[in-house]
């Protein structure tokens, strides 16, 4: 059998573990959970068997020191892992709530009801812990779900999947493609008549390449060049706190800022102060002409800083006039992930709220809080910036779809 | 330029268009719709003008008596395009709509709200007037829209578009592509860059050919296999209704049933009279073997004949040992779209609801109330068999997306 074959294979018994999924209920699945949960636990050593093979190919391969951490599975990840299937057992099950109900003048009842997508496909890089947190989101959303992560990481998602599979659970729900090899992702993104859901989780040119292949519908952001706009009516203390917490407290990750956009009103009041803060983060700065006349130790920006998602203490600055001209910034440079103005005024903050199209927009507080377990949705598949099916930050209810229940006794088209 | 860099360019203007359209308020775009359903009925001799040139140059190619009467616009249809036009302004705006709203225990409010999708792309086979239809809906919903009609239809799909693009529309708003090469499509295809959404519509091979070449999401169905299962325990007055409705009453539309599955317990007391009542309403019969010993005008059904979709005056039928084997059948057979049991038996009834994976589902009434208007959603651009974004008949609100609005007074990530 080939390589398509096989993935045809694969993506056929995916489906048919989803049509076995969707009759499963809460305390089922549930219960399925936490036999995973205490699986993890029991196979430890299995587990860190299995990563340890990864690791030794790792080191042979030359792996950074960074990466090789990233890949490295101890005791206490083991146990977050378990402990975050848990946390989703007692989450509560989207599937099968009624999203609205009503009655038509001809006597139908109809019920829009949450139901599983059916089969997704998850293709992500090197934390292996990935797997496990990825599956049962996926899981208790009732769908299959086929797991493509990196190849340095192969033995460990294996083992982990292996453990997943507890007695009980329809053959195939949780599968780990068995191969490394590149063209097994090319064959999976075809195969649009059993996969329903592609959601790449990774670097930019991982999603964009997915994003090319695929004609499974992919839900993505390719990145996060989030903005913090400080108003000339802002509160300056409450305007440096959050820039240096929406810059500093987690500079690699997508919600974290890379451009701040001062009002000009305010620049020699407040960057001079926010130039120090952040240069005592050891924050490299990147200014506009106006900004290095008030920070000289900014270095000069470029046209390439302003779209840049640099993920580390570097911050690119401009000084603007006013909130239509940072609007029209962020429209042309930013990516529609996270955005936020510190303002006192409701009007200007109103207009940046209404006019900033991005799937989360923020006054008065930081773009670090655009985050699934922030938004109180309990645990956090990814986050979109696409604007079909499911933007901002994805819980269980953005991995299930819908269908019409109508009830009738003989009702017809007139 | 050549044809890729004039629609890159089209595509360019439509996103800047979706941007000023954006801001638009609700009065203002209900103003701008009775402006287009005023300019509708003043031109129409420019319109039927225009649907001349194309009924000219259509039956100089020979088209059909049929496709010349879907062709053709006159009094009669211009003026029911106005008053589309008129009832979609008279619509409730789903844009600015609150989806829910909750505060944090760190204190910031989250509202999830309703926005425009953005550009959406209409590709569409001959009737002109889905010109008005669609674009009045997508516009309501504050989206540019990009319209390319079959290309018999050009002249008066471009004329419908110049009298839609009223005085205060921001240009570009409604554009219907100026040329009839196929490639424009293609590249339209490509610009996922400006183009949020397609939505084609039409027969099956024109929408799998935009799927297969889509980078842009697309929402569809590819057909309607649907189904009415009759239970033993069935009502078998009501069943008779329910299925020459769902046959008979616009057999052409998707929504229409190909198959009748009849549980071999009452197989003997139904099939005699609804074969009967359907050869009276002139409807051909294909049947398995048991169908036949009871119904003997029926011809054999082959495998392919429980996989079509006949839009004509054909029935398949078949005996099943109850509503499991009906369940299965609908699942290998269908295409996921409206399937209905007729029975008395909730817990039965309960099953079928479940475990029948079509956008809608029915219990005790006709398939062919799966439909945008009698579902109330006052108008509908289309059906959708696919799980994301949107599922079933689709309204105005499915022609948006959401964002996050966060409000805070300084709250940072810990």
């Amino acid at each position: 059998m080939d390589l398509k074959q096989q993935m045809r294979q694969l993506a056929e018994q995916s489906r048919d573990a989803a049509r076995a999924l969707a009759k499963l209920d809460t305390d089922a699945k549930n219960a399925l959970l936490r036999a995973m949960a205490d699986g993890i636990e029991h196979a430890a050593n299995r587990i860190k068997a299995a990563n340890a093979k990864d690791l030794a190919a790792g080191k042979e391969a030359g792996l950074s020191a960074a990466m090789l951490d990233r890949l490295t599975l101890t005791d206490k990840r083991i146990a977050e892992m378990a402990r975050g299937i848990r946390e989703v057992a007692a989450l509560s099950d989207p599937v099968g709530k009624t999203i609205s109900e009503w009655t038509r003048p001809n006597g139908i009842r109809i019920r829009k009801v949450r139901v599983p997508i059916g089969v997704i496909l998850i293709i992500y890089e090197s934390r292996p812990n990935v797997t496990a947190d990825a599956a049962c989101l996926c899981f208790k959303a009732g769908n299959a779900v086929i797991l493509r992560g990196g190849s340095e990481a192969i033995h460990s998602n294996l083992a982990i999947a292996e453990v997943m599979n507890v007695p009980g659970l329809p053959t195939h729900s949780i599968t780990v493609v068995p191969t490394t090899d590149r063209a097994a992702i090319d064959a999976l993104l075809k195969l649009d008549e059993f996969i329903n859901l592609c959601i790449p989780r990774g670097g930019e040119s991982l999603i964009r390449a997915v994003a090319e292949k695929s004609r499974i519908p992919v839900i993505k952001h390719y990145k996060g060049v989030c903005h913090v706009f400080v108003d000339h009516d802002a509160d300056l203390d409450m305007a440096e706190k959050i820039v240096i917490n929406a810059k500093c407290q987690r500079p690699a990750v997508c919600n974290a800022i890379e451009t701040l956009l001062v009002d000009e009103k305010i620049a020699d009041k407040f960057l001079p102060r926010i130039g120090k803060a952040l240069a005592d983060k050891k924050v490299e700065l990147r200014g506009d002409a106006a900004t290095r006349q008030l920070v000289p130790i900014a270095k000069p920006a470029t046209e390439d800083d302003w779209y840049a998602e640099y993920l580390d203490l570097i911050l690119a600055v401009r000084v603007v006039n006013g909130v239509g001209e940072a609007i029209d910034h962020i429209t042309k440079y930013g990516s529609n992930h996270s955005d936020a103005i510190v303002t006192k005024n409701k009007s200007t903050a109103d207009r940046f709220l209404h006019e900033v199209d991005s799937s989360s927009v923020f006054w008065n507080a930081s773009t670090r809080l655009a985050d699934g377990a922030q938004y109180g949705f309990g645990a956090e598949i990814g986050i979109s910036t696409d604007k079909l099916h499911a933007r901002g930050p994805m819980g269980l209810e953005e991995l299930t779809s819908y269908k019409f229940v109508v009830i009738g006794d003989g009702q017809l088209r007139e």
